[in-house]
């Protein structure tokens, strides 16, 4: 059997698998990243404790996700939002407590992997994964691979730069897409229509819940057709999909799977804008030779990538 | 025995190789594309006569870089601004004419290779090239291995969009970095400076030349330090700037290498330049890992790459 762990920063969820692949048991726990790097190894110590309980044979391998930037040769965490230690040997701490083999990912790598092998993406070679919510985070499969870069830190696509005088994006450039199709970007824009006093339900709902935005209101403004939602995500979309023609353009993949939050509550009314602004921006046989899908697996990518890694060692 | 070519639009160039990948001999042609596909195969043809002609040994292979989308795998070039045909069974060709296995590529990939095997990107994974001239062309080594993407137009590096209400670029979309950064690109600049009564050196010499840059025009108006010339550059190597940073996210290459016309014209004083703007609109610790180089081989990348495709097989 196989656990497969995402470690995100306000849950942590994990999986049981047979050696089939199939989900068996499921546990979930407050990851506590706020209180540092201890309470989070504790927390994930109780969600590989629990699963490991329920397993009637031996667990061949443990599978992680974590933000950051990570090693997963060395099993490193380099970087991380949620571990407050550079350089932490998180294979080698989770190996020292279970003594069982474990290998760790970049958490958005491991969503990717799961929709690669499980999901909406499963059968393509060349695979760009594209998650939008409050930020948006990528991952690439090429010829076959998982490809990570030199440091382990490639598909940031969210931090491609489509307008040198864009806004400020959180990664401290300007003209992201993440600055403008996230939900964080989205958030300036309607905050911004709320402060010249524009009205619509959608924005009372945002402007109620202190300017933050969620996704079912997106969900609600769309069904009765807010005016001011429309906007915001024709504008939103339209910029995520010049981002995405020059990953097309730059390389030429057979798939674009999106997924994350933003696109599980909207993706048929998103989908064909994103579309059409990639196909403006890019090369036409480039556009025409790469299909576009749906992550299905929802929050489950990334314990599905999680224990996939692990399955695979 | 190897033999590595060239086609270009203008020139066919060739050369021939040791098994050790020494350079023998080196044969050129027009390439006479613009009097149709029969006439640019002839010339293709003299080119490898007159290189097998003095070969003293057998010819093991013959490696071919063209312009254009390319099955490298089929041997078939798709399309082709050289090759009015669609579908043009290159390898096939050529090797009924030759008798000799052939293997084609599209030629910046081809320049990329030469630059990794023998040049300035030598020994390095993961590998961004970039050659900047006329157009601005593009070519990937990741992992080690030539990428290509799904119909073989992985590179386009020049055609990665940063401004979507930017100028407009050949290739039918907008705000490309090819519409900045190219020679091409930095007319557009220049005839506008020209319109509007400025006038310099570097003007003048452009003007006189009916509105067409050359990279000499570059390196002298450098040298005497000319306003105009200085402005340009930093326009489009800023912009080029922008769209390598989006690169670096979505790869975290352990190179980028820069060739071409204009860089090989005025290297030293653009790179930093490029890096400059690099370094503002990509994530820090993927700009510290990336190294920047310039490529070494010249004119020579595209034969020197051929010949290694040929030696490969």
């Amino acid at each position: 059997m196989y656990i497969g762990i995402d470690v995100g920063g306000t849950n942590i969820t994990g999986g049981l698998f047979s050696v089939e692949h199939e989900i068996l048991k499921r546990a979930k726990m407050k990851s506590r990243a706020k209180d540092g790097t201890a309470a989070i190894m504790e927390q994930l110590f109780k969600v590989i404790s629990e699963l490991k309980g329920q397993s009637s044979e031996e667990i061949l391998g443990i599978g992680i996700g974590i933000a950051g930037i990570i090693d997963s040769k060395a099993g490193i965490v380099r970087s991380s939002a949620n571990i407050d230690v550079v350089n932490f040997p998180l294979k080698e701490v989770v190996e020292a407590e279970f003594h069982i083999p474990t290998y760790i990912e970049n958490d958005v790598n491991v969503g990717v992997i799961g929709e690669w092998k499980y999901g909406g993406a499963k059968g393509y070679s060349n695979i760009v994964g594209i998650f939008v919510g409050t930020g948006i985070g990528g991952g690439l499969v090429l010829e076959g691979k998982l490809y990570t870069g030199k440091i382990g830190a490639a598909g940031e696509i969210g931090h491609i730069p489509i307008d040198m005088n864009g806004p400020y994006c959180g990664c401290g450039s300007k003209g992201c897409i993440e600055a403008y199709a996230s939900k964080t970007g989205m958030e300036q824009y309607i905050n911004a229509l709320i402060k010249h006093q524009h009205k619509s339900s959608f924005l009372t709902r945002v402007e109620e819940n202190n300017g933050r935005l969620k996704s079912g209101y997106l969900v609600e403004a769309i069904r009765v057709k807010d005016t001011y939602a429309i906007e915001v995500l024709d504008y939103a979309m339209e910029k995520l999909g010049v981002g995405i023609a020059g990953v097309i353009n730059l390389l030429n993949p057979d798939l674009v799977v999106l997924g994350g939050g933003v696109m599980e509550a909207l993706g048929d009314y998103l989908l064909p804008k994103i579309q059409a602004s990639c196909e403006k921006y890019s090369m036409p046989e480039l556009y025409k030779s790469t299909q576009f899908k749906m992550a299905t697996l929802g929050d489950d990518s990334g314990i599905y990538g999680a224990m996939n890694i692990a399955s695979q060692r």
